[in-house]
């Protein structure tokens, strides 16, 4: 009665179709995640925590090829309320539930097309999977500049420099407005390019985007990167993500730049990743036909990311994090912040059955700290 | 690892159970659409084009027999926002996520009987599956006339009259409501009636509702039907359909007659489809109890569709389609609509991997006209 | 193309993963129910029936084990109108989804600790699956006392007193706020305990927990239990379900208590099944910052139902039910209600493959009685 399935965390299924016309890895993933949070009061003093415990992710995963090798395509369904909040009249008030949809295609050489709904080439730590992630969560630099998802293509090529130097170079043309919008393009579409170096060769297992250093990496490992996008009269207060910037007589536009610059290194287990980033606009206020503020603005300022892992012979592993957020104050009203992590992590079958804990520390000038304490379970089929 | 599955296109797993005692195809499906709109201005030019990128269709679909051969069942999913958009207070507010649900039950020699959600027996457009059609999408006869999908129970029976020539007549009651009503019934029930007739034969493979003549039929086969619908005591704009027509004492309730006569013929590669639809009502105008009118009133009027195409060997197809809309406009106060569209389609492997685009003009009277761009990519599991 | 799958009933797939690393049973479910209601008019006559035809449950359930055979899980989604019901901005305004998500760890010879989201160790009309009812639905006592379903952790233990005498006892700490919720915790946590007596041991199959005697047990069995439920500070009407009490400082928060005494008894196909609930709130009023009533009050009352069934040898069963809610009407001011319930089911595969109907008539305390007339199809993979 029982099919001879994957080991654990390779999918629950891998099929392959008749005469290899196709196949499909079906895999499933779930985070448990308890966290508590203590914020300053007035007299300076962190009491009454509040607490939340929920199912953080819950996901369906799909992939492989379709009727040659060189077509491949992937599909992830997310099921938990966190994962498909965010409805709207843009996303015809209907739950986002896809999260990817689309078709790869390598049509020549070392080049590759992609049409459809999925990341855009940005920053390092949103592009790696939140299953694969060395901290229990992404940072408020992540939260706060990521490109995230967007509906379009994108043009992937990679050259070898030398024996070992990798280049890969992404460009991408995409509506601009974010995943699972229905309501079709507003403003000008959105433009990304991302050049990413790696002097030593490619990672082991492509782990270059994964979080922590469970793989090893017998020699140094490194890889740096920088995206540009270009959001051309972007009408949301983060680009492509954010609110939308309704006025009195439609929505303000405005281009918008977000510029990353990413680097992951790893070594022995040692591992560490940093990014900065910065987003500017032209015109950051959206107004209403009088001039007036609606009070929505285009999110400008920058941010900077730190971290650094030693997974121990164990598979615990010990990780801190360096945030800093800094939204430019004039415009947006918003406090700098900083945060420091503290992170215990303990891989039972790598990602795919660990428990990852974390302490941060939130220092918010002119505003009330935050302590907060996270568990979370992560099952991945 | 791999298990041994179906060929492209057959489904992602084909299941019997031990003992025969139950079967499963599940099976799944993905349209990307892209469309640009042009829309004529007041001069009467054709410019600022409205773009849209989405997720159109993504589908999970189940269907087999249980217990005996004799009882089948289908269950159909919708993922993307516009499959599951459509949430109100009648269906609890949650979106509208599955779009079949039925058994069906062969219960005496040519006879079956069927109880669940699925689409009515109405017209041959509609009851296509969406991944089967000629062209990147339905004509606007069906989004205004279409009976689409209800809670109820079928009578289906066929006859053949002579060697070739079959009859088929379909019975319906229904709760009038259309698909994922959680409220129950208002009004009266509907009560639909279909009759199909094929002198010529069954198409091959069921192919009569499938769009083009992808298999090539030898002999010339045809398919004549109508359908008739009664919706006692109807409470939206379109039978089941459309909106509820709400008044400050409850719903207006009013009998709506729709008729389709439909046509479907096939040959050698070439494919014609035709369809006439004409909807009327008791009393189209909701009224409050003063009289004073709503505003909602029965979409009251005809359509024609008429659409033809012609396969090539190199399985590209040429296809044309003239459909003309005209609703009562002393009532609906909406124009006339007649819209030409020329599709051009390129099918890999068959419906299942397909490449489909298509322009279209509308002319509105008394109205802006509308250009419309489309280019859908369909992957079938 | 066929893969060798379960029998019927027994799930899609019974997944053993390679090197017996991980386990997956998936079963998916579906009912289809249709209910006539005749409310009592002023002149005392039934007229003017309520139909509702609709899918009343969807679901696809996983289970299995990850890792090692001692660490379970389960996960359960629903996929209907009314199994995702109840989005709020407590659930990040997104339908609720997922039912089950729960690690089960039996780390300690007869100990499990639960971690996740999953029914509470509450009364058994509730535990017992919707797939496994005895008449269509479960009754009015379960509608508003039930304790169903929360995040948090249970511990659960059970002992062999003598040979046959076993005795299980579950505690739970939990947030306290229902299934789904991604706000997290307001007021206090909740707290649960259960006790169970099996004094002739173990039911054939874990049948306590299944609606009638389908197994036909061949000596009496019986299970009797209490359930002790305490939500401090809760901010809902009835403890982790119902209405938020909001208020116009926040929320009212108040001590509840549930109590549950229930009993289930079977015998060679007669089923006997009785419960009983309370429910008492410290201050069962939520009042505004000037002492006004919001109008959200705790449904302080209690409830008693006793139903019972003969399973014939044809499977045929007949059943009754005796339903009596009594809620405080000074505080409440709801009426008292008797629901007498007549059922009819034929299990054609047992609970996997069913049609069941019942009969039911609400009496009502100063209120319009209720007559009710339901039919419903089950089927399980």
């Amino acid at each position: 009665q029982e099919t001879n399935s994957p080991e654990f965390g390779k999918g629950l299924f891998n099929l392959m179709g008749k005469d290899s016309t196709w196949s499909a890895k079906i895999a499933a993933r779930m985070q448990l995640l308890s966290s508590t949070t203590w914020t300053e009061n007035s007299n300076g003093n962190y009491t009454d925590p509040h607490f939340n415990a929920l199912i953080r992710r819950a996901r369906l995963k799909f992939d492989g090829f379709v009727y040659s090798p060189k077509l491949s395509y992937k599909l992830e369904l997310g099921l938990s309320n966190r994962d498909i909040s965010g409805s709207s009249k843009f996303t015809s008030d209907a739950p986002r539930y896809i999260l990817d949809a689309v078709i790869m295609w390598n049509f020549y050489q070392n080049f590759e097309l992609w049409a459809g709904q999925t990341k855009l080439p940005g920053n390092i730590e949103r592009v790696i999977s939140s299953g694969n992630l060395q901290l229990v969560d992404r940072s408020l630099l992540n939260g706060q500049f990521t490109l995230d998802r967007d509906m379009g293509i994108q043009l992937r090529h990679y050259t070898h420099l030398t024996d070992t130097f990798v280049m890969r170079e992404i460009l991408s043309i995409s509506q601009g407005e974010g995943r699972n919008i229905t309501t079709g393009n507003l403003g000008g579409h959105q433009y990304s390019g991302r050049l990413e170096l790696l002097p030593f060769g490619e990672f082991e297992g492509g782990d270059e985007y994964s979080g922590g250093d469970l793989k090893r990496e017998k020699s140094p490992k490194l890889m740096l990167a920088a995206t540009y996008n270009l959001n051309l009269n972007a009408v949301k207060t983060r680009g492509s993500q954010g609110t939308y910037m309704e006025t009195d007589y439609g929505f303000h536009q405005t281009d918008i730049n977000t510029l990353f610059i990413d680097a992951a290194f790893k070594y022995n287990g040692f591992s560490f990743m940093g990014e900065y980033a910065h987003r500017d606009a032209q015109d950051p206020f959206a107004r209403n036909i009088d001039g007036s503020l609606t009070g929505e603005v285009v999110q400008v300022g920058h941010g900077l990311n730190l971290q650094a892992g030693y997974l121990f012979k164990s598979n615990w592993e010990v990780s801190g994090r360096y945030t800093n957020v800094k939204l430019n104050k004039n415009i947006t009203g918003e406090n700098p912040e900083n945060q420091y992590t503290l992170g215990l992590s303990k891989y039972i079958v790598g990602h795919k059955l660990k428990v990852q804990t974390d302490m941060s520390y939130l220092s918010v000038n002119n505003g009330p700290d935050e302590l907060m304490y996270r568990l979370q379970l992560d099952v991945h089929f």
